[in-house]
């Protein structure tokens, strides 16, 4: 999966990935309305105006990027039915030919872990059959229960040829909370300064460490990718080096505060190496005084032309690299 | 909520909390083969096994215990029918009285956070009206992010009175990955060994401060947990007192290896503070030699048993304690 990802990059010339986090503030009144006419206010009627809004972006947009991320927390909010509109929609991106990134920002330990893994990536064991539960071609998996958490999902992955991207280096103001700490390995000599690191670097050596294990030939990319936010370009620049062969997938752009200035260092050489996300800045570009000439009924459209902007911004940072 | 748990474990006398973590290898044959006669090998087959299996140990365990634990990933691995599975176990232990404590180890940033939060322990504005997703009583909460990532859930349980659990030092092995890295602010002086200490330590310092401004009355309990293994015994002692006010999710018993004996120091004096799960040793005990007399129709019957053991375990180790 990770060389569809990389074929579908060079072939759109856009590393770029939609995130798909629809909040109902977000969705055209008229989408709204009818959802609520047809099911009511109710966790159906949400769920369906986020489809049908969803709908309309992925229509508008699946030829310009490789991937979509939608994050099931936005649609975990509407209980059972919110997650039935997250289903249909990795359902349908998968249908378009785009590459599906879970957010699910998912970790555990042992069987724990694999039950999660075979159900956003895998199959699971039904009596005499095998069967799909969410079927997402990637998610996010959270590193603080150390590799006993995220081994299971390797494992499925190689059965599957699927992949994750490891949580290093949130793009949240206080992810340096226990991320930037610096840390030494128990037992090392108190040896001052500088034999610490932060955290998030030495979780950047564990993703490189179990991506060895996990490429689809030898010195390609490997399928397990780390997250790393826009909002801290210097610690992506360090992150690029010690994870040489890991896909950095990269929040925090636009809407957040990254710029594509921020994000060449996040690449490597031959241009790839990362993808960057970009949620509300492109799902609710109408809202925005940018697209606002789109209007409500052309929010759809106003996405396509945030995507295309987005698009050149990246390019023209890269080409300015050079 | 956090009143009415120490209400119900004192109530009980069993600082003990049942883990529904339902893989369909612990489910009877009689009640597998029932399922999918009805549903066929499917996700809904599984999904009908699971609940038939969940409600025979809740209707067995229900005036024992003061609480359950469904763990989500054994129900998210079937997808949405096993989804529906846990809403529908949640909602049945709760109509017994139950406190559900969903172990979902969800966390994430900002406005993601909150809708996990309110999809879980609130209600979800759809229009005019305010609903509730899957209603459990606590959930247990990833701290990789920071206090971006837990705030919002610290808001949603002081608007519904709800709590949380905090991952802490988790009971795996490789647990110490990360969490026991010894860490140091940013800044400090590399003052050598004595400054350092292991990041649970620090993240069971934010629970306590978390805390502070979470409790429902002036030095009661606060509604913000941590988790702490029962694999950990001599970490649990030294978190205790970080977190005087905290109660402790103790996983880890039983079929991981914890004893009644390793639990003693996760208390506080007034014989409150922390709460015991275990999940295999009791929803599969008629697997187990010691109750493997209760038979596969006789599953339930175990369940209760092996409660009732556990219960005298833990209130012998406490005694003891003096």
């Amino acid at each position: 999966m990770i060389n569809r990802l990389i074929s579908k990059i060079r072939k759109t010339n856009a590393p770029i990935v939609v995130g798909l986090d629809p909040m109902l503030k977000y969705v055209p009144e008229y989408i709204r309305k009818a959802a609520f006419a047809e099911c009511g206010e109710t966790l159906e009627g949400a769920a369906e105006a986020v489809w049908q809004y969803n709908k309309g972006i992925v229509d508008a947009i699946y030829d310009l990027v490789p991937a979509v991320k939608p994050q099931i927390a936005m649609y975990e909010q509407f209980g059972i039915p919110g997650l039935a509109a997250f289903q249909k929609t990795v359902d349908y991106c998968r249908e378009k030919g785009l590459v599906v990134i879970g957010d699910v920002k998912r970790g555990d330990i042992g069987s724990t872990s694999e039950a999660y893994a075979v159900g956003h990536l895998g199959r699971v064991q039904v009596g005499s059959r095998l069967l799909s539960g969410f079927g997402e071609d990637f998610v996010t998996v959270n590193p603080y229960l150390g590799s006993d958490g995220v081994k299971p999902f390797l494992k499925v992955c190689a059965e599957e040829k699927k992949g994750i991207f490891v949580l290093v280096k949130t793009s949240n103001p206080s992810s340096g909370e226990l991320q930037d700490r610096l840390v030494r390995e128990p037992g090392e000599e108190a040896a001052g300064g500088n034999a610490d690191r932060p955290l998030y670097e030495m979780v950047g050596g564990y993703v490189a460490q179990w991506g060895e294990q996990c490429m689809p030939e030898e010195g390609s990319y490997s399928y397990v990718g780390a997250v790393v936010g826009a909002t801290y370009p210097e610690q992506g620049k360090i992150l690029r080096k010690i994870m040489p062969k890991a896909f950095i997938l990269v929040p925090g752009y636009g809407a957040q505060g990254g710029k594509g200035a921020d994000l060449v260092h996040f690449f490597n050489e031959d241009g790839l190496g990362a993808i960057i996300n970009s949620s509300r800045g492109i799902i609710a570009a109408y809202q925005q005084e940018q697209f606002a000439g789109f209007g409500e009924q052309g929010y759809a459209d106003a996405s396509r032309a945030a995507v295309l902007a987005m698009k050149e911004d990246i390019a023209a940072a890269l080409a300015q690299r050079g």
